[in-house]
């Protein structure tokens, strides 16, 4: 089966707007929530049998409210309660499919920001079918500006080759199992230092394959980013 | 002395729009081309004595009349034409100060993208003062994606530690006499691979100091690039 795991479990510490984390901010014209407008990109998709959505516990009363408001009534959107980190979201939402649908080698799983909503049909399908081929896919986009390693972070230790470069973007998508499996074997401090699960993949040796994605699906963190967003969707950016 | 260098040398070749290249194209409801924009941030630093501008030799008549129709008519903005590439077009510039000011160790210089028309006097100046304490500098933003390296660009080869990656903007400033020293001394094969100053310094063992940039300091390569300065400035992203 094939399944989206949508991680909205921030309670958002890096951008504290309006007392909610951000994946709730309206956006656009529409004052929709940032977390429906990316929702509404993978209910687009037939191709998911469940659409599982971790957001932290607090919050999952809220949104069941704003499905309802914005009409997000598929039946296939399932919330569950978010973890401590990126990770830990993800292990939970897997703990629910294989309670909710058995364990199987074949569940496949499409991981996804909340915060990422400009993400295409076109990225979500290419994630499916790269995983045709592997056991894991990342979507990226090749490094425009100059990648800078500073080790201490006021002076520059080394400046990699730009070709080589790309951003790291979601989806991110893998086979259940064989996630599960490598992330048992890790050590604690490797859990607390691989923060997305491609980084799980490559530490263990095993081939993830590259995605094409696109410098508007950005990734929602600072205010700066928020008005970026906004003004893609036509907002208003003079404040 | 202390000398601006804004490098727009381009003619275009991978955003060909309207007959030219990118940093000629107009941006915002003023309409006022990217690199006006960009000028008018430098001209407002007074610490500059000159600012010098490396336009390609075909657009430097067109570059003049610009000046003259958005009333940048500051007596220190010089043109001159520019190289092959960003460092060829550097050196142009510096060839054109020693000839101009003469050479001197005190000799400083703060070079920039054209097309980064949303850098900022604090920017700027930070960048100058920088170089009280060192011989070069780097304006970097910290990583908020994930670091990629691919060799061949399917496959992941590693996932670099997030937390000392950065992305490296412009302004890029150092010392006059020290750039020229150390690029005279690269093999041909360095200086094709090394496209901007700073690699330069870092690759010959130098130290080199960042200095804070914003996200909203982007740079304009793409379509997309272009359409998210537009609606940063308030223009119509409808099409």
């Amino acid at each position: 089966m094939i399944f989206a795991a949508v991680v909205a479990g921030g309670v958002g510490s890096r951008m504290n707007l309006f007392g909610m984390p951000k994946q709730f901010l309206p956006l656009g014209k529409s004052e929709k929530p940032i977390i429906i407008h990316t929702l509404e990109k993978f209910v687009f998709c037939k191709n998911f049998h469940y659409i599982y959505v971790g957001v932290h516990k607090e919050w999952i009363d809220y949104t069941e409210e704003l499905l309802k408001k914005h009409s997000l009534t598929d039946k296939r959107i399932i919330l569950v309660e978010g973890g401590k980190d990126r990770n830990l979201t993800i292990l939970n939402i897997i703990n629910a499919i294989e309670s909710n649908h058995g364990k199987s080698e074949e569940h496949i799983i499409v991981t996804h920001d909340a915060v990422r909503p400009f993400v295409t049909l076109r990225m979500i399908e290419e994630n499916i079918s790269a995983l045709d081929y592997c056991s894991a896919c990342d979507t990226v986009i090749p490094a425009v500006d100059t990648i800078i390693e500073s080790k201490e972070g006021n002076i520059i230790t080394s400046v990699p080759k730009r070709s080589s470069m790309y951003l790291g973007q979601t989806p991110q998508s893998f086979k259940i199992s064989q996630f599960k499996e490598l992330f048992s074997q890790l050590s604690d401090d490797e859990k607390s230092m691989l923060t997305d699960a491609c980084g799980v993949f490559t530490c263990k040796g095993k081939e993830v394959r590259l995605v094409r994605g696109d410098v508007f699906n950005m990734k929602i963190t600072t205010m700066s980013d928020y008005k970026i967003a906004g003004a893609l969707l036509g907002g208003d950016m003079s404040d």
